[in-house]
């Protein structure tokens, strides 16, 4: 069997880490790419440096015949999807969206985080949120998927299990994480050029990050009494995410936490919890579907330090959909992300 | 005695270096600038990194009374000063233009090169070119001043003295010049984009590049049978920039070069000619007005290379402007500089 | 009134930055420049990018004659300075010493983080903690001066008018840290090369960094009770420093806050504090002796965040060095700061 | 059929990228790996980010029994292969070696340009010269490879076709190179530091890189009147490689050298020659074991330039010795490499 596929935003940053995993996919034909910017381009010329790609030129999805299509991938950003392209799409296409109009199933929150009236209302509860280690059962039957936010991606993962095991208590999370830039997107912005980025640094968004609702939508699923602060900060680099985590210290120790991991994270391919004394770098989870993580105990004894590493383009991303998609369809969960 | 200056356009890398340099000038007040998007903002709300700004704001220079001002910067991209804003300043004012508009003397050059009209082309004779070691009689004089482009700059002050003592011949000369992104200006554009140009390199503008007519204008000067190729390179560095130029060897070695080089810029600061064995960093001439030169012997004996460094926003810019004006003034010419 | 003034250790990092600083300070003539690796060289040769130094050598110390030297700067790594270099040195010059031997207080905290024996432990009591905006008083009439840490110099100065004023209570501190690399020194080790650092971040030191005791030594000193996490990171830039810190919310927003450190360090022209809505940057501190300070409400109501920003060479290191030559010296605070 | 493999030199740049290509290799089982530094560390914990690696050990080469081994590559650093691990290897082993040590046929060059005494100067000529491309038929047949430089890589593959077909003539030709810093391996020096190449470039090796006599030697099989000039630059990025090429223009222009490259790597696969207006990026190869080729015309008349990008540790490096031993061996030539 294989699968006949299109991917909406091709050309921005993960709509073209996605063409390239696609791309190596054993089991994928690319049939439809749209784009707005560079339309009429080939794939081959566009993408010079991703192999094997179909000599398809980039269209206008309105002029495309879906019929033959089994699911669809959209990388547009944050409200176009909702308002428009998924409304003019047959429902009985897969689909899976990368932006953030799925994933807060309450409206208000959404229109009033994102600043957008929400035009696709009626379908919020068919989307099943993509975080795929967790909401796995569901992944497997599900026929929309909203891929998770790469922030949330990082800090749910080594949080829920926690949360799960009720070590987590009713208590506060510090979160601090640090981002790449492609994250931002491909839309030219002064505060987005080299000269504005590189030699620099800085926290943005503190406290107002469309990510915070989402984090807290999937927190307040196990526990609705846990609080948290999250302050994303702008790496000076293209991909690569790192959350430090704090949370309190009761009686327990890393050791414990790390156990709860293991063993809730059993036989998950892509969840490397490293062994004592290794800290996680960005490095080592780049260009891979992994996430790092590794736990702390605080020289002061009150907090337990966690760190996790993604890529934000791959596992915040690109890759997840991809394995989302393979989960979705039946195919081996780490076809072309390994 | 102070001078009254005013800045247009100093919200770009240019402007905004030439902000900081104005700034810590002594002898000079800054009393007027100006800019589309920052409008309105006072200077030391823009730019919290600069001490000691007049707490002016950003505005329109149409409602700016020039009355008590000696002197104008132009920042503005090309076109711009010859096409409206220096038809409607009062003559009287000294001017430095940091844009190409005044620096081709050949009007279809201009046109042809820049793909614009020229509106001010009475006033092309009156531009002294503002290469300050090499015009410093003229420019000590002068009213109007074109400030050559940063890579002409770096290319110019090392082979003029060559062609002048006759060592060059009639020759062609290959010049490889890489550059830091900054020289690219402030206008978001997706190829200068942080995640477009970090861990990334390539040429750009072969052979096509506005600066070529510019150093040909110069170069045939003094021997218009010389020819040249320039390809411009893109570094992943906000500033800084670095020529490596071929000549052919004849009956001569690099010291010989390195005594012409000595002699004529004698007494010259900001010209470092390298001692034997030190190559030029483009780190070394980083916010500093300084031209790092060394010239060396080729292998196979058929070349001399010469490499020469410059920051391309302050001796290939703002730097070299605010050289200008100490001589225009009778400042010392290192004020501010060092 | 002018001084002569040696350098330890110049051509490191801090020890180069430092001379950078001294070589445009009006009343300071640089008499003796000490190193190991670079012995012998001269100083415009080894620094061709900084005018106006001596033409004078890197000697070894002990072939010095200190007669005529009013002040000396250690920039020797840890250890050097207490174990030999300060024992050997005549009592009457005044010191700045820039690494962490006369940092803590308690000579067993020193032999445990830093796994070193103290041999001039009984000169520890006469060093004066050189926290500038913090210690000025003593400064003033200082003969020895332990310049701060980096990191210390970007928590405590935000934290330390919130203790004093008792609004932090007795609760917990999350400090998370992110420093460029030359904070670890110019000596050849893997982790430090470009390939493993570009494109990369990590945490480093988690509670165990020796920064961490020299924080809690001063925190205590205005409230025992306060406990601390302290996680470094490390980020890929040569130069910059920010400290993100959560303090718990109480009956005070961040405005009550801003007001404390606004009254505490009025007049103070090295901390800028921000005004509202505008985030500190790294690179507005860049090449400044500056402390940029935002303080800000925490969505969740439970933490206020507080984002401090510095150059960690300069206001992290030689810059707050020069301030308090400054201080001790009689001469303006900011000669060859701004 | 399946190969076990060895590798000399396991952790450092060239080899930590050979070791990856090796791991994705349907056909190869990797029995062996030697360090200095690394060793018994094992290579999952080595390489947390390298995925389906075997779990051994890194050990000394000495205490290994190579009897069911198939082949060997080599990545230690100049020198070391052939002073004593090629003599005292079975020479019934296959064998990559990745050094200089086997690339310049004559003695006395090696000796003049690497500083070095040879050991094996006996098995010098039963060493193929790796460049894949070129010499195809050789390496099909060849037991013993010696691996091209990354510098000779990217400007052979562009050159030899031209001399092959006479348009070269006796001209002089122009290299100007610029390459990513892990060309200069792992091993710790000052001048490899991130605070030292970040926000730097720098020509190096101006005219003695050990590269320069390899070039000689393959150009001169093809015409030995053509000189040339060699300048390598260091690039502030990790890998990545850009020769850009100034040959005489003669009577032809570049599309005729355009069809010359496009006959004579009909079918090859690695070799990109750029449709028109696209010019080639070192992103674009990054990853790949392509190399790009563009070819253009100079404004002048005088020159033609052709620009050529390789990632230096894959095509330059580790990508070309798999595509050697998949030749060797009969795989597919692009197993594991696209």
């Amino acid at each position: 069997m294989s699968l006949n596929v299109c991917i909406f935003g091709v050309s921005g940053y993960t709509g073209s880490k996605l063409l390239y995993l696609l791309s190596k996919h054993r089991k994928v034909n690319i049939k439809g790419v749209f784009g707005k910017k560079s339309i009429n381009y080939s794939l081959p010329d566009l993408f010079p440096n991703i192999d094997n790609l179909p000599n398809i030129k980039i269209t206008n999805y309105k002029d495309f015949n879906f019929d033959s299509i089994d699911i669809v991938f959209s990388c547009l950003p944050h409200g176009k999807f909702q308002e428009e392209v998924f409304l003019k799409l047959d429902k009985k296409l897969s689909v899976i969206d990368l932006s953030g109009d799925f994933r807060l199933q309450n409206i208000s929150e959404y229109e009033n985080w994102y600043n957008l009236t929400h035009k696709s209302k009626k379908y919020l509860k068919s989307f099943i949120y993509g975080l795929t280690e967790i909401y796995k059962k569901d992944i497997l039957k599900a026929k929309y998927v909203s891929n998770p936010g790469c922030y949330p991606t990082s800090i749910l993962i080594p949080l829920i299990p926690l949360l799960k095991s009720k070590v987590l208590g009713d208590g506060h999370v510090v979160i601090d994480s640090k981002s790449g830039v492609s994250g931002a997107g491909k839309k030219p912005k002064v505060q987005n050029l080299f000269a504005e980025i590189s030699e620099n640094f800085f926290s943005y968004g503190v406290s107002k990050h469309r990510h915070y609702p989402e984090i807290c939508q999937e927190i307040k699923k196990y526990n609705d009494k846990v609080s948290l602060t999250f302050t994303p900060h702008l790496l000076p680099l293209i991909s690569g995410l790192q959350s430090t985590i704090y949370i309190d210290k009761k009686n327990f120790d890393k050791n414990d936490l790390k156990q709860i991991l293991k063993k809730f994270y059993k036989g998950e391919q892509f969840v490397k919890l490293y062994s004592d004394n290794r800290i996680p770098e960005i490095r080592e989870v780049k260009n891979t579907n992994d996430i790092a993580i590794q736990i702390l105990n605080d020289y002061s004894k009150k907090k337990i330090i966690i760190i996790s590493c993604i890529d934000n383009l791959i596992k915040g991303a690109a890759g997840q959909a991809v394995q989302n998609m393979n989960l979705m369809f039946g195919f081996n969960e780490s076809e072309s992300l390994i």
